[in-house]
């Protein structure tokens, strides 16, 4: 029901603001880089989709050579399903008989993964997925550091590793073993630091698996931060980065990263009360700041102090040049996951004008 | 295209999750104590739409004698109009062609008005109002605080009254005054000592522009946080206030206020990885923090303590009693606004079942 804010074809200075802009060049730079990185090591890639929500975007990734995509919820890899994606691992635990159910039903459409930590829960994806004639493959989650989701390593996988592998319409495929904390320690040393812990109880978790006959197919984490020390493991199987085809604010700060900014949020200027002080038509609602305030894209003499529901007020730091009503800011937004879940519509540009529109269907995709 | 997590007749404990809910009663009391507030008064409520972007909530505030809403987005406006409200005030400026142009077009369905804080706006907004064969009621933004938008108050003011009422297809309506900032001071004394500041910043402007010939038929402003205090003026003519049907964690930690909450995310714990720790099912994408964590309704002895993508986790405090997967936690939202921007329903319950599902029609109307 949302109108998009252009036209392809809009020149891109014509594009109606607030907008959520994609610089195709800088987005097809990125996912190149990606795919160059994992071609021809032990690792596939298996991006994450919750950063973008779209299946357009998953099939980008897939044409270069990913497995498929992860999701956090059942009604995300159901957009991801529909819109095309064969093969798509919910790295989280699934919940209750409604959501077990449309999980159960979807692996009757494609490749659908899930992950466990807790017993209980592992034969109610039993029950669900005998109810609907499926196999499905079950990863045990295990707490690398983060501490959130997740069994203890070592034994206590093993012990849920073992429920999974004698539940008749389940199949034990590995381990998710996903460090979120790590991914924006901006000190290169300390994230590394942070992934060779969890990379250790990872090795520890596999060999006691092994040892109890248990196989690991698949061993699944890392994210954008750490991707390159999952990588280099050798026990790692895929990697889940997710915000390397927009990167935002914070992941800039991350030392040691080679992507580049191309996602932004296109501002304008409505309000210009004093020399020092405008006021752009993007807030809360257009941006999440839980990572912190936006920066402005190329213009380092401003700063994008606070944000209201829907006003962002910029100051111009000393020196800095003037700021007219209706000028347009390029905002990068300080976290790419919850500001694209604001967004009905991606705007992609190039050369200066509008050249692609896409639906952000999995936006809001919270069940 | 995002299904409703429940239908009319689910009751109420088998909402899927995470769901915005709220319980009717509560709400419809908080609707029937400002309109009891404000009823013999001479101010006037026009709630803003912003927090609730669901015309079905501004006609519950109409029918209760609301005389309008006010939203700030042009876009939110279209979306109230389309949807019965036949008086709207758009308490921001806006800015751009496209924009002007269909605010202009809004006002041939609907009373529309509008506020400036610019010349140059002043002469767009006429030329507009003049393609479309209307006559715009313009309010002079003025800054009492906030240092947002906003002339100063006083010389400043009157001088852009006066463009407006020069303006042919403009007419001078009053004064916008909102001070943002004071709504969330948590102390009685130190909130009131700010709007009083404000109150004094309208009243010296009401009266240099009475002096040159430019009466005041409007004066707006207030929120839920202060609107007692403008309300007693004899000033202000309208209050702005709208948060006050749901609340949130930050506006109960704000003293003095009447309302309760009303406005629930419900979410599922998906983990319990230790006696201490549980997860649940509403993260970023379901609850916006810019204004802290979500508490707990009901159980003090949980502390939601941070949030990812699609993740809560929750500490049990020492003593706490025991949280078991699948137990439904009710959280309420730090800030309401933004966390209403995430959903496409309303899940209204009352008496133990689900007893209406309220669209989010302006849900993303950031255009």
């Amino acid at each position: 029901m949302i109108r998009p804010p252009a036209d392809v074809g809009t020149p891109a200075d014509q594009i109606d603001t607030p907008a959520l802009v994609v610089d195709l060049d800088v987005y097809e730079k990125n996912l190149d880089r990606m795919a160059g990185h994992v071609r021809g090591r032990p690792v596939r890639l298996r991006p994450h989709a919750k950063t973008h929500k779209c299946p357009v975007v998953a099939l980008h990734q897939i044409a270069r050579g990913a497995v498929g995509v992860c999701c956090q919820k059942v009604s995300e890899a159901e957009a991801m399903v529909y819109g095309g994606v064969r093969n798509v691992l919910v790295t989280n635990e699934i919940v209750g008989a409604p959501k077990l159910a449309r999980l159960a039903a979807l692996a009757r459409q494609a490749e659908v993964g899930v992950c466990v930590d807790d017993a209980a829960n592992v034969r109610q994806l039993d029950a669900a997925a005998a109810a609907f004639g499926v196999r499905l493959p079950v990863l045990v989650e295990i707490n690398v550091g983060a501490n959130r989701c997740g069994v203890e390593p070592g034994e206590s996988a093993v012990a849920l590793a073992r429920e999974v592998a004698a539940a008749g319409h389940l199949r034990f495929a590995g381990l998710q073993a996903y460090q979120g904390r790590a991914q924006h320690i901006y000190d290169l040393a300390k994230r590394r630091e942070a992934i060779e812990a969890a990379i250790d109880r990872v090795r520890e978790t596999v060999t006691a698996l092994g040892r109890a006959g248990l196989p690991c197919e698949t061993v699944t984490g890392a994210g954008t931060g750490t991707y390159q020390f999952e990588a280099a493991s050798g026990v790692y199987t895929e990697l889940q980065a997710g915000s390397y085809p927009f990167m935002d604010a914070d992941y800039r700060r991350v030392e040691g990263l080679e992507f580049e900014n191309s996602l932004f949020v296109v501002a304008t200027v409505m309000s210009r009360p004093t020399v020092d002080r405008a006021v752009v038509d993007a807030g809360l609602k257009a941006l999440s700041v839980d990572a912190g305030m936006p920066t402005v894209h190329g213009r380092p003499d401003l700063e994008f102090q606070r944000a209201a529901d829907e006003h962002g007020v910029v100051l111009v730091r000393p020196g800095g040049a003037a700021v007219r009503l209706g000028d347009r800011l390029f905002l990068v937004p300080g976290h790419c996951d919850p500001t694209v879940n604001l967004y009905d519509w991606y705007v992609g540009i190039r050369g200066g004008r509008v050249e692609a529109l896409w639906p952000i269907t999995a936006r809001g995709a919270l069940l």
